[in-house]
């Protein structure tokens, strides 16, 4: 994944605190660390209550009385907008596709977030040179302002170049897989689960059973400890 | 993209309503409406204030006392977890190949997720087949409920595969670029800007200027009007 571009998120006339927090804790969570605010409403933004871990975004947060001033120094302005922007003349591109833009920019990039209630404003858009769409359902299309940037900012980091697997445990061997089917056949035959007729057919099926299972080399060991515990409680019982 | 399996979002434990409304909000922002709420903490949870566009999905959500319970009927169960998950000797997956292998599945699935506080128990976790975990950073790990919850119901329906731009403007054609330079040209040639001697030259700058503007034919006629206004005002003045 390319180095991202310098990248600024910018809350216009933001009016709950919360979702103040909720974009700085959302930048927390992917390594952004430029929020500027443009008008809030309330000053007590910065004791946002959501604000888990978003501490050292919010105190280097900066508050500006005006969107051109909030983006002085950016060269590229993108908007997040709803389907109801779409008569704007201004290119409106899925996240999908916006964010993979922006990645490849050379930036500063400022993103910006109009206000819970109305959104950007015309004089606002006006300021954009495109516009990022999040993909709601046509029906429920307005997003919660802190769902929003966390959408934007992860989509942005997103990688499926990363190993398919954080964690991947060791499949059991065949000696191991073997001697489960050695003992549990032991079992089954002492039980009378299988006839000396069929036992052939369903020892078969059983070593196949035990393949689809797909053990880890710890869960065989720990599955072999349980049957062998069993078999020998039984000899004994 | 193929059709999504039957999906159950599962809140366990959850303490703020807050958080409730807005996983319902994100869920009918995506979607999906099948949420489960294994003991919520708080009694409040269908007054969730941020659950705009969510009154659906909050009537329709069903309350159990126990995990169990709540998935029963699921075939594949996955966990959110975190980077502190690791020891669980669980395939942890991130995001990216989660979510398809969950595109994947014939379902129905529930996807769990644990209280603000703890995430899920090792009893929560012990039902799982996998975690999906979100990448956050290492320092700042800990996500928000509610911007967990629409992260991984975004990734679910991303779609990169859909048209790049929802909106086309069509371009000038060259006839409109050919006058534009034309006009300009000529205010040039007149205000002295363009000397005979390098005239050329510089209707060939302006020439490539005008075409790396990549102008919307609307733009275009726009511009046009703009110029042939100032040309005749300045005529007249």
């Amino acid at each position: 994944l390319a180095a991202l571009p310098k990248l600024a998120v910018v809350l216009i006339s933001t009016r709950n605190p919360l979702n103040i927090g909720a974009a700085a804790r959302a930048m927390s969570n992917f390594g952004f660390t430029d929020l500027r605010l443009v008008s809030p409403y309330s000053e007590a933004w910065k004791e946002a209550r959501s604000a888990v871990g978003a501490a050292a975004v919010l105190a280097k947060a900066q508050v500006y009385e005006s969107l051109a001033a909030a983006i002085s120094g950016c060269r590229l302005v993108v908007g997040t907008a709803s389907l109801g922007h779409r008569d704007l003349r201004l290119d409106v591109r899925r996240l999908e596709h916006g964010a993979r833009m922006i990645r490849k920019d050379a930036g500063p990039v400022a993103i910006l977030f109009g206000s819970e209630k109305y959104g950007l404003s015309n004089e606002d858009l006006s300021r954009c040179h495109w516009l990022l769409r999040i993909p709601t359902s046509a029906e429920h299309e307005s997003m919660n302002l802190g769902q929003a940037v966390a959408l934007v900012l992860y989509e942005l980091i997103r990688n499926p170049r990363t190993p398919q697997r954080q964690y991947k445990p060791r499949k059991a061997t065949a000696e191991v897989l073997e001697r489960m089917e050695e003992i549990l056949g032991e079992m089954l035959r002492a039980s009378g689960y299988t006839q000396a007729k069929t036992e052939a057919s369903s020892l078969l099926k059983l070593r196949r059973l035990l393949r689809r299972m797909n053990l880890s080399a710890r869960d065989a060991e720990i599955v072999l400890g349980m049957l062998r515990q069993i078999r020998w409680k039984s000899k004994v019982g």
